[in-house]
């Protein structure tokens, strides 16, 4: 009987709490069937390990390690911001991939990664065929900006919709208690360069009138300068403080980045990134009130200590269900997220074929945004509450939450011919 | 018997993620001996309240209303910065205050505050005293800067510890898998005006060679913008990315603030706070690397998600013995913390005069900082680590954390005669 194929497991783009969920679903399902799979490899830093043949033996790992990924955020094996382009214009990274694939006896890819990785394992899959040494493709979703289309959402997206709903409802709190002789305007950034799912996510912060956050200003919404001051004076004037969460892509009405318009440094070079301190430049100048501002960047996507437990359970579910699409030899496809029901939430994994998924964006539907545009209506509320539900703590030693160290140790190299990134 | 005398609580100065554990403390330790102290009120927003005869009934409230304070972030009552003077400077306020004692037959004043408050507490003992209607003052320590003298450590700090070290490791994780093909220099600021503690406390997340943070940029070591530039130079050579923690307070040499003294903003106008950007700034002129920051603000004194247990039981515990010294007929005075020993960490409360404690600051020992400056030595290790011991998670609900509301009801107000503040 002939000895079964390896697999080639790889993170791409930005990492998320959870990612290392779907990578302990694939090792753990993958050890689970010793008999159609292998060893398990991990590209070391994404796809761009597998491209200099720098792969990861996850077998030296022991069952606790893996085990531990579970509970870990960030990329454990690294990932890549490498885009691979279409089939002529990146013909020598694929043909290079299946020669690695070929080297190393893999006839499982798993992808872990948004939309363009998705794409990349769909034109492998393609190629490897192409090429005479057919490879079985199977994306796992992830994402934390909740943008792919037909999965109903993505893991990744509720942990980062449970830290910032919950980090906006303690600021909330603090502002409100101090705004009667200090600030009265909190400014909160977060994730979504495109799509809005991340600052609607804030908005589950608020239950009863007047709970924060106030103001939402979503990416999907081109910002009105007039509107906003006026709703945030309006907000002070009624509850005496005002808090607002901003996107991170939110767009003027003529489509330029709010964060790459306003800041000057000392030099007179445009400060990249920061629209909070844009957006309190503006409340102080128009409307002369103390104000303080926060930009969660990285904190938010790698905020383990505070993920939803649906969403950990979701990505793993991901990783294991990718391994036994695979095993059944499903080829080009991706595992999603079904919903069944929103009270009580249920879901189920379902399947997609990866040429539906690949460079789409699902962006935040109209009908989930108020009429004013800076709050969001009981239909969204609906599909993002069960997504954060739940608690899933790492454990934690010395008052401080333990993740997972991963030897990483090299597989030796077979193919060992130079390879330019 | 003559009807005992009712207790005025108030909190003071920026708020926490445990002060209102202390709110909880004091009032539940009164309510235990209603034979010697009446009503408990509290100042609404604070001391502002007081002077606006704006006091509100605890009394209510329920028992698990209060209960709840315990795991509550934020100042439930509303707190206020707004300093008291000297005794001639701020002569009305401070009879005023002792008039609204006299009014609402206030025989003991709870303040919950930093030095400030302490000064405040202290100069209220005196006069009203010398107005012939003595009040018994208590204060209660509480700041996360961690800067008030002879207390071991400070209700506020050690939660504000535990997220900044847990934020800190986590988004370290996150920039380790991806620094292969993006940023490699993270910085996140935190707070801390003068006293480097809170940024010293990132610190504890890095326990082996190559854990983030690789540099702390503390406010009482000069920036020497060079040193800098070369440790994260040769940082990132080592390790392939560096991850900074500022503080807010950060200096140039010639003392002047540095979230100060680099950005402007459009119309050329000083960006205030964020000196997370401009060490951003410099970092991309200088080594042209790939960066991301971050600017916690409100969040890390919020946080009680990740809130200290040790930290809330020492905040219940200050607020508890407030009580019972003022029930002993102790004036003037203040709980403090005081270290037994650091492994097993073992503390309990001490006593000291509110006159040694007001208006000090305790910064951190150059024996708590490495040679270099830009790093924590084992002292200083051993000191920090127990603070931030232990969870205590607040209850959630559909997957949010779920805090206090109050009533908050207001006492009918019996002097009526108009104050401005």
């Amino acid at each position: 009987m002939a000895k079964p194929k390896n697999a080639l497991y790889a993170q791409s783009g930005g990492v998320t709490a959870v990612i290392n969920a779907s990578a302990c679903g694939v090792i753990e399902t993958a050890r689970k069937h010793k008999d159609k799979i292998g060893k398990v490899y991990a590209g070391r830093d994404g796809i761009v390990g597998a491209l200099l043949e720098d792969l990861i033996d996850t077998g030296k790992e022991s069952a606790a390690s893996i085990r531990a990924l579970r509970h870990t955020p960030s990329g454990a094996f690294g990932s890549a911001r490498y885009k691979l382009k279409g089939l002529e214009e990146s013909k020598a990274q694929y043909e290079r991939l299946v020669q690695i694939f070929k080297a190393h006896s893999i006839g499982y890819f798993f992808y872990n990664g948004g939309g363009d990785s998705q794409d990349t394992a769909w034109k492998v899959s393609q190629i490897s065929e192409k090429m005479g040494y057919p490879v079985i493709c199977v994306g796992v979703p992830k994402t934390v900006d909740n943008d792919l289309p037909i999965t109903d959402c993505c893991p990744g997206f509720g942990s980062v919709a449970k830290y910032v709903a919950t980090s906006i409802r303690e600021a909330g709190l603090d502002v409100a208690s101090m705004a009667k002789t200090s600030t009265k305007v909190f400014i909160l950034e977060v994730m979504g360069r495109h799509a809005g799912w991340i600052t609607a996510a804030c908005g589950l912060a608020a239950e009863q009138d007047g709970d924060a956050p106030h103001i939402l200003l979503l990416p999907e919404i081109k910002f009105d300068q007039e509107k906003f001051i006026a709703k945030v004076d309006a907000t002070v004037k009624k509850y005496g403080h005002c808090v607002v969460a901003v996107s991170e892509g939110l767009q003027t009405s003529d489509g330029k980045f709010l964060s790459e318009s306003g800041l000057r440094d000392a030099f007179g070079h445009a400060q990249l990134g920061g629209v909070a301190p844009v957006i309190a430049n503006l409340v102080k100048d128009k409307l002369k009130l103390k104000y303080h501002w926060a930009v969660a960047d990285y904190l938010q996507r790698a905020a383990r200590h505070i993920a939803s437990k649906t969403d950990v359970e979701q990505a793993y579910a991901c990783g294991k269900a990718a391994v036994e699409f695979a095993l059944k030899g499903h080829n080009a496809v991706m595992p999603t997220i079904v919903r069944a029901s929103d009270k009580p939430y249920k879901w189920k994994i379902g399947m997609t074929k990866l040429e539906d998924v690949a460079n789409k964006e699902k962006m935040l539907p109209r009908d989930y945004i108020t009429a004013d545009g800076f709050g969001i209506t009981a239909k969204c509320r609906r599909y993002l509450a069960p997504l954060i539900g739940g608690e899933d703590y790492p454990p934690f030693k010395g008052g401080l939450p333990q993740y997972a160290r991963l030897k990483k140790i090299a597989v030796p190299k077979k193919l060992n011919i130079e390879f330019k990134v």
